[in-house]
């Protein structure tokens, strides 16, 4: 059962997890150092401690309080009352959604876990945007996707806005880090999977083509602006487009990955 | 020829169509009455000037200038050239796309004109979020469609992030606003057209059979949050899902529309 904590001032120091949280940069850097990461809005805290995530404490303005009384029973955590007024003053925006809730990252998994059973995979280079990381987890999820491998630079799919856009699939869908760049794919392949990478490459064959019959498949997604490496596209096994109209440069990369999704589920 | 002209100081009343760029409400009140919108980044000025949207004025970072000197030689709007800072000032962020422009918004063309020739079309109801507006226009154009109509409450394509998402297709794909709410749906279906709603509806069918076959084709769309209006739902002719996995709520709108717009690209 949390307890609850009447906090007045904004700068109260047990509000520090909360603080500035439009400051991307800033949110970044004490996130990782502290290994916390913050949810937004009833639903999303509910599935973050329904997934597992150990709570460090909540912050609720008091009419908040009853959505979440179930899961609040469930929690050691302190939680944190404050006016709608002074939540607003610390985190720096409207916080609509109501609760917010600071939470504890968990080691992640191995590749060998995340993969276990797998036969739809998504392999994420560096996307660097958290509205299309979360975008894209949830397109998986909904489409039949198993899990999903980011490579080193990728953004991170716990950060606020990531987990709001995936609408909790980033608690449901198994995920981890891919420790090793350069072999990544490579070592796809020699697990079984055929890596298929979505690109605009001249031998790029459409991507209904590229999946057709195939048992286990990772789909490979490059960043939004330059696309995927020079190395993660040669050394995909195939290459594949999704056909575009005419004179129109690309999909956004979220777009572009649910239809790629669509597809391969139906392969 | 766009006349050059140096300002120093942030309260300049030619800066006016500039200011305080994040605040959303404030803008579409100020946009709305002035009859005006504004693009960021080179591309995308670019685009909306050779779609023919005649410029107010632009506002430039002195290192902005020769990536869009071609545009400014062809306008004879005045060009603001400003410090970055000064720029982040009175605009309220870091401009890191560069340039900047006003335009001039246009009437808007008739349903008629829109539809004409149109075999496939878009049709959204109240979609709220410009980022999603701006996503659904960019697939569209990506995936072959002809056209789209917004109703009256959906949010402006013009919307300076709704630009910045679709990448120019606002400029390029025609669309217009619906001047009747209640009969949209049958008034194109008198038109020719098969209405084929989006829908969590427990007698949807998949999209890929809802289209199959047919010749023309309007998607229909509704919000994020609530999805169609009764009304919509009931009036279409048909009614679509795309299938999801098991125990996921939905699709972001965004990422339905894309897979919607492959599939009936290919019926």
């Amino acid at each position: 059962m949390a307890e609850f904590v009447e906090i007045a001032t904004a700068d109260d120091p047990r509000l520090a997890d909360y603080r500035d949280l439009r400051d991307v940069e800033l949110r970044k850097h004490l996130e990782a150092e502290h290994g916390l990461f913050l949810a937004e809005g009833e639903k999303v805290v509910r599935r973050a401690i329904l997934g597992g995530y150990p709570a460090r404490s909540f912050l609720m303005a008091p009419r908040w309080l009853d959505g979440l009384a179930d899961v609040l029973a469930l929690s050691p955590a302190p939680c944190y009352v404050v006016s709608e007024a002074l939540a607003e003053e610390v985190t720096g925006f409207h916080v609509h959604r109501g609760a917010l809730a600071s939470l504890e990252r968990r080691p992640l998994p191995t590749v060998d876990d995340v993969l276990d059973g797998a036969r739809s995979v998504l392999v994420l280079e560096d996307i660097v945007d958290h509205t299309n990381v979360g975008a894209i987890l949830r397109s998986g999820a909904a489409l039949g996707f198993d899990a999903v491998l980011l490579a080193p630079r990728c953004a991170d799919p716990l950060y606020r806005r990531a987990i709001k856009v995936a609408m909790g699939a980033v608690f449901s869908l198994p995920w981890t880090r891919l420790p090793d760049w350069y072999d990544a794919l490579p070592d796809l392949t020699s697990r079984g999977f055929t890596t298929v990478a979505l690109t605009l490459a001249p031998d790029a064959v459409p991507v209904d083509e590229a999946v057709a019959g195939l048992d286990k498949v990772a789909l490979v997604l490059g960043s939004e602006g330059h696309g995927l490496s020079e190395r993660w596209e040669q050394t995909a096994d195939r290459r594949a487009i999704i056909p575009m109209a005419a004179g129109i440069d690309s999909l956004n990369v979220a777009a572009a990955t649910a239809v790629a999704c669509y597809v391969t589920a139906r392969r």
